[in-house]
């Protein structure tokens, strides 16, 4: 009987906690610490166009403000220049190793007085490892490392939701960075 | 007695089961098939200004590289050109049937080497059938289909996320496209 | 005993009911009411570049298409205009309140026959209140009242999802106007 009255009581706890959760179902506020469940590290590399690299660049100025033109990025930390790239991914620092995958998109400088950037911008794999692609967007900075988000994927990647880190690897002068992505998934598929 | 045995554990493991499942909440892996809560098709019209069909033309290019201008697309496969468009949606592959609703947004051709874009747009539904937008984001190549993501929703689509599987439906020169957009929702509210 | 069977019989609902859940674990659709996990409103103000205010704008034309220039919103609805905007973020809708943080991104104009733009940008804070991004993207429109998408987060924003309205608290010309954003989250990490 007491046993009984025990279950019971844990049956109904469990009841209450279940109607709990269906309650606050199109409400999700989630509790306790942030695991990954699936975690990446990529390096990409830009050659900026410059009137003289036409064979070796992987972007070039598609948009600049009124003062700007398309060939030079613009003063005012290049506020208002658009940029499109198609940059090798790798999976070391070396521009010179076996691409992985390309990344695909633009970037948009957005502030006068110092720089920033917004990014738009896919990872598109065909390899072996992976076959999909992971899409970002969010805001770049001076920061030694900063966020910008996943906002979706599609193939191996489907779905994909979560942050990336992106930290400055290199930089020469206006035509040549590298950034590493440091990619946390916190939704799965 | 031994009833009461098995029923407790039967409890247990159900707790065992939920506190799980709490300690993994901010960590979403899905397995099993994967099953659309929402399916949709539809089909958009791409009519391109090129200097004189002003008239219908749908999209305009907006921006092009140093060494393209903003009335015929540039070289290397248009690499750099950004494309704003104002598309009709139809339920048919049929240019002239009543639009359900307006595809709007860019695409940017985004390789020199061969053809693929980045997109960013919204489908904007005003009809009796859909009220609401869908967030699209993602790359578009060759393939014969390829998946872009559904990025967010507002109205009747609120807080849609998926895929969109894109099969163009026709071309015709530099003028005039044709997609068939297949959407696959699987977060719907 | 007849207590036993009604706690089998509640033990077994309980399991079907989470087996339930689990298969449908890949296919999300959410019922009853909408509630957000967090409600906040700001507005940000914009003024645009028109050769003549290069000291106080906050946003510049930089795409235009063929018949326009990147001086002077083109016509027909400024169709095709692309801006680059850096606009400060209040929490009144007084210019000169002290910001809390900074809109930056993009919004493209989409549509011949009246108002419409494309929105991609984020709110970037770096407050005593808020650290970190909201990432938006979507369609903005001549109503009253129109809703963009939340499509993610990072830093105190981690992960965010949901929905912004937007509402036209000002307008002078083409040179200055103010937004409110009132953002409900309906995904919090």
């Amino acid at each position: 009987m007491g046993a009984t009255r025990v279950i019971e009581t844990l049956v109904l706890s469990l009841l209450l906690f279940l109607s709990g959760s269906s309650a606050t179902q199109r409400q999700k506020t989630r509790a306790g610490p942030r695991l990954p469940c699936k975690q990446m590290v990529f390096y990409f590399h830009d050659i900026l166009y410059n009137g003289e690299n036409a064979k070796n660049a992987t972007s070039a100025i598609v948009g600049a403000p009124a003062w700007g033109n398309r060939t030079i990025l613009a003063g005012k930390n290049h506020f208002g220049n658009v940029v499109v790239f198609d940059d090798p991914i790798t999976l070391d620092n070396n521009l010179h190793s076996i691409p992985v995958g390309r990344a695909q998109g633009f970037y948009l400088y957005d502030r006068k007085d110092y720089f920033t950037a917004w990014l738009g911008f896919s990872f598109f794999f065909n390899s072996t490892q992976y076959r999909g692609t992971i899409i970002f967007a969010g805001a770049d900075t001076l920061n030694k490392t900063r966020d910008i988000s996943v906002i979706g994927g599609t193939g191996d990647l489907f779905m994909a939701r979560g942050i990336a880190t992106l930290t400055t690897d290199a930089v020469e002068g206006d035509v040549y960075f590298r950034l590493q992505v440091y990619i946390k998934l916190f939704e799965c598929w």
